[in-house]
């Protein structure tokens, strides 16, 4: 099978591009010295988590106690589930940890710490302001430290650090994430803590982690434009994509007509607020090179329409009806989230492998 | 089963509204006296698609091959896939033929006549100038007709219509959607021709539909906050929902954070370029009763930031840890595409049925 066989929309991934980026990260955080907990949540996909998890201790991360269960019923048995815990998935948990999984639980307030009873727990800290936890020297943090009954440690998530400009402030949020949960662990005067930072872009520009356990990351193994928008890598590390087919013209608008619309795109526009809007995505030949500032600057469900950036229709390549394209996506997360499995390649268009991915709740 | 037992994020339909919209639109087109081709994109569901065929011919409209196999299977024989042809879906199609079913394809251009030999076709006309299609007065439709084999007639999709404000502007749009199709049917000359109209919104408010043989439509099964927003539907029409529940909060920040990111709304803000911007949705309690004011202001993958809409910490109310809500989603077809099933209700919380959706391509 190759690519100019598939029916599309279909996503590419190519195994080259995405080993490369999974060492990039392994070699950086080797020698820092903490290990990678990777987060499952990108690929959602026992093939590449199989990759990232090369050379490290075996744990991972979960965004849903669906990515718990089908990674356990591939042999993962260390499982951090990331987000803040709700009554209704209490059982849920219990019943994996029977199973002989270890799941951990994240909480940030009293209440949780009321009703996950003996779940083993780290208290989620807000390094950044963007979303949960607690401040790592909020006086309730101690209080609630009190209340966990199986207290492992720490973590927290800089998601700001998506929206920095420049590496230097990179660098500045990945120290914040770190001296946050090191300031918080030792408030809270656990032994051996877990301490326990992450986000994609804090993961490849920490200058040091001294005092953190382990590194979530999930973005890294594909990276995306948004990514690529912030110098965490380059275009050319995308390696993910999504194949379509020129199926018409509007000439006059300099507009080329796909059948890769937001269904499979997702509807993310990670790059509308970066300096170059990449629209719902940055469009490449059949083999993966850009064709210069064409990119998807609107969708339908199941239309892309392409256009140069600049609105010039001039600027438009020639692409025929029948054309082959390949969109690279904003956010790598949310594409690969509107597909049920991937089409492998390495650099060429011969399809090696389809890897299916999991889904759901 | 009801939705206090249910593991958040799911997807609730309240299958007494879609009954209640499904009605609206079959005794609408009585009226107008032409027949419903619904377009099963939005609901991707047997048991949805049953309703709206009720009293209706059977044929349906789909938005990829992946729908057509799908209802194919369940024993729909008549469909309209109504996304211009691209050439590797032309074998699929014409096997679908070949087992009985009867598609139909789209095109707008003679390299797709070229390609579809003799597959039957409908010619895509552009009446509003979104996307695909050739204009009704264009030289070049005569000759496109002459080059299809099989052409059986006319259709076109007021994709515009979505950006209407005022429903005197929907009346326009639907007139200038049937003078369309209406106009280049005529130019074309053929035999009995299908003369296919439709958008949620132009349907629900065409005045006349004189020449035209089908009406489709898909949204309006569920409604949602864009059609909403237009006056094309109620708040309390809205049928679907995404329950979640409260996970913690920042008091300072006025937010309350739940388990609903945008893996379970989609990524979809097509409110924000509405009058009133609903944010990743409207937010409910557990009874589908909005919280006035209340919004998802913000969304992470597997987080939901609700707050007021006014940004006043003050009259965001009491939702303590372990609340259960419903958000009411900016746009059904890409919120339900999130989810794997239907949890169907009936103005309680009593869940009576889990109906399953397809997906993929």
């Amino acid at each position: 099978m190759n690519l100019e066989t598939l029916e599309t929309p279909a996503l590419v991934l190519d195994a080259d591009i995405m080993e490369r980026n999974v060492a990039r990260l392994r070699e950086r955080l080797k020698t820092l010295g903490v290990p990678l907990r990777p987060h499952v949540k990108t690929a959602k996909c026992d093939e590449v988590a199989k990759r990232a998890l090369e050379g490290q201790p075996g744990g991972i991360t979960v965004s849903t106690l669906a990515e718990a269960e089908y990674f356990a019923a591939r042999g993962v048995r260390d499982i951090l589930y990331a987000v803040g815990i709700a009554p209704n998935k209490v059982k849920h948990v219990q019943d994996l940890r029977r199973r002989g999984v270890d799941v951990t639980v994240v909480l940030d307030n009293p209440a949780q710490a009321s009703f996950v009873s003996d779940l083993p727990c780290l208290i989620e800290i807000d390094c950044d302001g963007h979303r949960s936890g607690v401040k790592p020297d909020s006086p309730s943090l101690v209080d609630l430290g009190r209340k966990v009954k199986n207290l492992r440690g720490v973590m927290t998530h800089a998601g700001a650090s998506y929206n920095c400009r420049g590496t230097e402030a990179i660098v500045e949020m990945a120290e914040r994430e770190r001296s946050a949960v090191v300031t918080a662990s030792r408030r809270l005067g656990i032994k051996d803590p877990v301490v326990s930072v992450g986000s994609t872009p804090t993961a490849h520009f920490a200058r040091d982690l001294q005092g953190v356990s382990e590194v979530r990351a999930g973005v890294y193994v594909f990276f995306d434009l948004v990514m690529a928008g912030i110098s965490v890598c380059r275009i050319e590390d995308i390696a993910l994509s999504v194949l379509a087919t020129v199926i018409g013209h509007q000439p006059e608008k300099g507009w080329a007509i796909t059948d890769a619309g937001w269904m499979a795109m997702s509807r993310d526009r990670g790059t509308a607020s970066q300096p170059l809007d990449q629209g719902y995505g940055l469009v490449c030949d059949a083999d993966g090179r850009p064709l210069e500032g064409v990119i998807v600057k609107d969708a339908n469900q199941e239309h892309g329409i392409l256009a140069h950036r600049s609105g010039d229709r001039a600027r438009l390549p020639h692409l025929p009806v029948g054309t082959l394209v390949r969109v690279l996506p904003n956010h790598a997360c949310a594409t690969a989230a509107q597909h049920r499995a991937y089409h492998v390649v390495r650099g060429s268009s011969a399809v090696e492998a389809r890897w299916e991915r999991m889904g759901g709740w």
